[in-house]
């Protein structure tokens, strides 16, 4: 079966930019990518209508798998009001008591959303259970949805172990690891002052490697750490936020091959200074937006969003925000299949009812995804 | 022919929120809001599946009758650079040579895209054309749309006119204004340094009103100037921007009857700083907001984007954004059948997917929009 999608006035393809282009997909994959008077027959045929055709959206963070509201408590942020009770312990204890049926289809609905905003890959982790079946149920789940998933077991020390960190570390690299990595793709550790120390990440990130697992980790959120040196030290794939960053942590970045992964949805929803994407680029470091879509600290799903807030706030040029969006996603899930549009890459792909990329920063908050292709 | 829309999990009504709330729809008026348990028998009937029912977004400002891209003069102002060619002469040449058709598919669409965003009442202005025929022909385009059509010949002075403003003036006033007055409720002018002074705008206002049309203005945009004062002077029904006002302006606001309608998506798409819409409701002035849609200074048609931004950069509460994008605009408009949900109020409402409308900037750019009822 093989579909042709003519009439495509820009096309973002991984040799450049085309105008008046058309490709053919065929088993899912690119199998042509040409000019659109010379496009050949398919079986299927779809009209662009003149409008820009991008790869889909690599989404590399999403916290989906929970459970409870948290409107009031941003409510309360936005007025510069303390909220006191919940905060992401609000949510583990929603989230343990949610049923599996419960949880699978509140990230089903969210994944659903991100699809209709263009995002075809997305990563989805656990860290809202805390215990040894609360987190291997969040990932037996999230399979469902996404072979990204990511065992997130040291996303903040749970109540019952705030007098013991050390005995939840042993926790989370034994036995809620043996439960864990066989349903998981990646660790991650959030390592920031008041959740975990640049030794225990080492030890949580290492424990999951010796395991299998691609290193991920969020740090540099609410201040410098050691974190962002480790990531590359441990060579994780990505290290997430990258808000506060030492002068030794850019030269880590760009020495390593850990990409950094900027979350602006983050910043907008809790009105924090955005990172410095131009110090990042300017030292060769390969760049990721996402929207790490989580009911606290940033309940967007959408990328489109992102990238206009990184374009906006951020100073990224349009076509550096879209490449972050996508190819950059795809560096940071370590993936050459997804992410950019050439001969033999997986066919994810957006069209826009719109006449390029450039619209997804100029016209913000504007619905501009016409049709998605992908999984 | 009446609905029942049922199951509603927060009904925002003119007196209040209420909780599992029900609606009847009889005739396009609302005929009948309670208790969902109580709800009577309707011939049709909506399940609103616990979301929030809003009143339909009251969008004041919008310029759709246009022809032209100007994406890269976006893109040029976010990279800091100047863009020599264009501006609103470069929309105006292109609106020009535009067919009446080519007018009325784009506008036709973004009033589309409106409404899929939730707009069920929108204002569009003329001020592309700046000459009789093309002013008369955007008007007379535009009532095809909408209602709330206003005359704005004093947008920009062309170029024709530049070393003849007077004449300009003479020309909007005189046999412009007799052209574009039979297809317009409002006149409108660029109360701003480069654009028209207190006295030329107090002319063509003034004209207007003798005319029969209500009064509206664009000023405060770029700095302080008197035209916030003019326009409370004339009882137009409202001033537009107000980026910049002096104490004598908000006095002026407070005292009189005209509404200071917030644009937001300027602020966004030109990264200017943004209105101090505390000033004015601890002042007691009415505000609105809306989107100034337009290809230059704001190409948004979402006013769900504009509440988020609101909310998260001019700090305003969920609840005064969510009243001033329907009931603001309302008072902008001095339409009181429209802008909240009453015993005999126009039927425009919303059904999110969401339980209440603070997810209007707790997910920012996610489309919310589950059901549209209305015109």
């Amino acid at each position: 079966m093989s579909t042709l999608i003519s009439n495509i006035g820009l096309l973002v393809a991984a040799d450049g930019e085309r105008r008046d282009a058309a490709l053919v997909i065929d088993d899912g994959r690119i199998a042509w990518i040409g000019e659109n008077p010379t496009a050949p027959a398919a079986d299927d045929r779809t009209d662009a209508g003149g409008g820009c055709v991008i790869p889909g959206f690599v989404d590399t963070h999403s916290h989906l798998m929970f459970a409870g509201d948290r409107s009031a408590e941003f409510e309360a942020r936005m007025a510069g009001r303390k909220y006191e009770a919940g905060g992401i312990r609000g949510t583990v204890a929603a989230t343990r008591t949610a049923t599996d049926d419960e949880l699978l289809a509140n990230a089903t609905r969210l994944v659903a959303e991100m699809r209709a905003q263009g995002t075809t890959t997305v990563e989805i982790k656990s860290g809202y259970g805390l215990t040894v079946a609360d987190e291997s149920r969040a990932l037996r789940l999230a399979q469902q949805l996404t072979p990204e998933t990511t065992y997130l077991g040291a996303h903040v020390v749970p109540v019952e172990f705030v007098d013991d960190v050390a005995g939840y570390v042993d926790l989370v690299t034994g036995p809620m690891l043996d439960a864990c990595a066989p349903q998981a793709r990646w660790i991650d550790v959030f390592c920031e002052a008041g959740a975990f120390d640049v030794d225990q990440a080492r030890a949580i990130l290492s424990a999951g490697i010796t395991r299998g697992l691609g290193a991920r980790m969020h740090s540099g959120q609410l201040g410098e750490s050691g974190g962002v040196r480790l990531a590359v030290e441990l060579d994780a794939a990505s290290v997430d936020h990258c808000t506060f960053l030492s002068d030794a942590d850019i030269d880590a970045l760009a020495a390593g091959n850990t990409v950094a992964t900027l979350l602006p949805g983050v910043e907008f929803s809790t009105r924090q200074p955005y990172p410095d994407v131009r110090r990042l680029l300017d030292a060769g470091v390969t760049v990721a937006l996402a929207t790490d879509c989580n009911p606290g600290s940033s309940f967007t799903s959408s990328m489109p969003f992102c990238i206009a807030v990184a374009v906006r706030d951020m100073g990224m040029t349009p076509a550096e925000a879209l490449h972050a969006a996508t190819a950059g996603g795809a560096a940071a899930l370590r993936r050459d299949d997804i992410g950019e549009l050439a001969i033999g890459s997986r066919a994810d792909l957006v069209i826009l009812d719109a006449p390029s990329y450039v619209h997804l920063a100029y016209r913000p908050g504007v619905p501009l995804i016409s049709r998605v292709f992908g999984p």
